[in-house]
């Protein structure tokens, strides 16, 4: 009996849906950051994934699994931003209607792809409301049974979970073998899927969560042996103001996980600067969670073989331009 | 015989010199990019090459065939700063001292890191001059012949325009047919190359030079037929800051390029935008010459299939911040 919600069959059969129609990514290289941290870092490149982040992976596995019926009526997500892309795209993709709620103060520019994918498919719309007030999964489930539409959250979805994995699946089958993995975490949706598919390619695999620090939940669920609810975080990392682990990606990070760091908002403006600088790459503060937990010393992996997400580059550019533009901390 | 300064076997050489250490940049899509131009479009990403520009191809091989003489006394060269970190690094790559030659303005990340580069490598300094009032190429003479360097100059040397060449090389080997292929033009080293490389493989194929409007002298030339100067162009693209062709580039140039265009800056940054939005990349704004081209209509190459050389990613975060948050062109 395997009590978690995947197993590596999953990750595998997303992995064939997705084939031909997500990206490969390429896995970007830095003598800096080697020379830097005194280890081999492999950073996979979702930032150039398909709608700018890794979320289409689930995104497109959990849809392309509809049946006739759920495909005619259509889905309904909520997200702070790149789930809402991606099931946007996925549906347009699948030739389905779209509703995504999200929150008034998403990126303007993830909003406006958002509408963008929806343009050309009849019957979807962007319901927006307030995150500091309302409850998006209140709102979501409501409008999901009114209308009929099949509702795929943003991480908790085993389907979602599966499609996210494919990025380690991608990355262990390129660069061989890898001491340890660093993930973001937000819900845990893609740190869930990456585990199963890396400990079973690579069993004695390190894999190692990265929060900000201003929303830990998943590290103080992990200590405590239970989900922990935070309140909504303020850090620029957009994609992972969440409030709890899920019910389905808490128990494979309990089995899997080997632990999780935290670096601050000021940690993830100097990754961001140096991925613009020395890479040519725009990563997302979210994007960099995981790179800056070694690139800032988080965590010592001398000598270690390391895959790093990059998990998306979504960002405004407005508000991306201020942070390459400071080193200080902006407050939001 | 052959009137050009070099031919496609001088190309072939310098990619077996620069086997395993060049980076073989990757060729990136965008379906935007295809939509919006009714053309395929294929960039080749030089702003990931090794120290963020093309310039390291020249660079390597032309130093890589000094004389053990040559190589023990070392290499000068005078640059508006990617050529200056192009020899910096091959010189230190290759065990020699360098001597840079480059103008007091130049941006302040190519100077640092020409720096960073010659730190570990005895002999080597960067001497600044002011390029509105002093000619950089009598300085550079006067040092070489004081301290028995060879001057290596930024693209008016067959072992630099073949280095360049390979990067066209590596783009047609890749993608296979194309019936265009546009490339930044400044001194012509990159484009002479690439023209010899892309039309020995595909003898059809269009080679489309691009210069900024400020300093159109190469397209100023092919209509006299002759060598044009003009005075230092004011232009974000630091980069094709020259004032006329070389003695070997432009035949090449009259040879085989079919035509040259020009962009505004105010179309550079438009470009600079688009990347970094879209294709999650940071070019810098020379770099952005040849797709802005395409991308901002000042040619119609619908129905075609494009190769565009993306030249460099080196620029200032603060000035890069600055294209980003405005579309407004910055005067300079």
């Amino acid at each position: 009996m395997n009590p978690l919600a995947i197993g590596f069959a999953d990750v595998e059969a997303a992995a064939a849906r997705l084939a031909g129609v997500a990206h490969r990514t390429p896995v970007l290289r830095s003598r800096t950051a080697d020379a830097r941290t005194g280890a081999q870092l492999f950073f996979k490149a979702e930032n150039q994934q398909r709608m700018g982040a890794f979320k289409f992976r689930g995104a497109y596995n959990a849809l392309s699994q509809f049946t006739p019926a759920q495909r005619q009526r259509g889905v309904l997500a909520f997200s702070s931003g790149n789930h809402a892309q991606a099931i946007a795209l996925s549906a347009r993709l699948l030739d389905m209607p779209s509703v995504i709620v999200m929150p008034q103060d998403a990126p303007a520019a993830k909003l406006a792809a958002t509408r963008e994918y929806q343009a050309e498919q009849p019957g979807s719309e962007v319901v927006l409301y307030d995150r500091y007030r309302e409850d998006r999964e209140a709102i979501g489930r409501r409008i999901a049974a009114e209308r009929g539409l099949t509702l795929i959250p943003p991480y908790d979805h085993p389907h979602v979970m599966a499609g996210q994995g494919t990025a380690a699946l991608e990355l262990v089958d390129e660069v061989g073998t890898l001491d340890a993995l660093l993930v973001c975490v937000g819900g845990g949706g893609l740190i869930s899927g990456c585990a199963v598919a890396a400990k079973h390619r690579l069993p004695d695999i390190q894999v190692i969560g990265v929060e900000p620090e201003a929303g830990n939940d998943t590290q103080q669920s992990l200590a405590r042996g239970e989900i922990v609810h935070i309140d909504v975080p303020q850090t620029i990392a957009d994609g992972a103001q969440t409030q709890a682990s899920g019910q389905h990606t808490f128990p494979v990070i309990q089995a899997l996980v080997a632990r999780v760091l935290t670096v601050s908002d000021a940690q993830l403006i100097t990754t961001m600067r140096f991925f613009a600088e020395r890479l040519k790459q725009v990563v997302e503060p979210t994007g960099c969670l995981a790179a800056a937990a070694v690139l800032e010393g988080a965590v010592d992996l001398r000598g270690q073989r390391v895959g790093v997400i990059l998990s998306g580059g979504n960002v405004d550019l407005a508000r991306y331009a201020q942070f390459l533009h400071t080193t200080h901390l902006e407050t939001r």
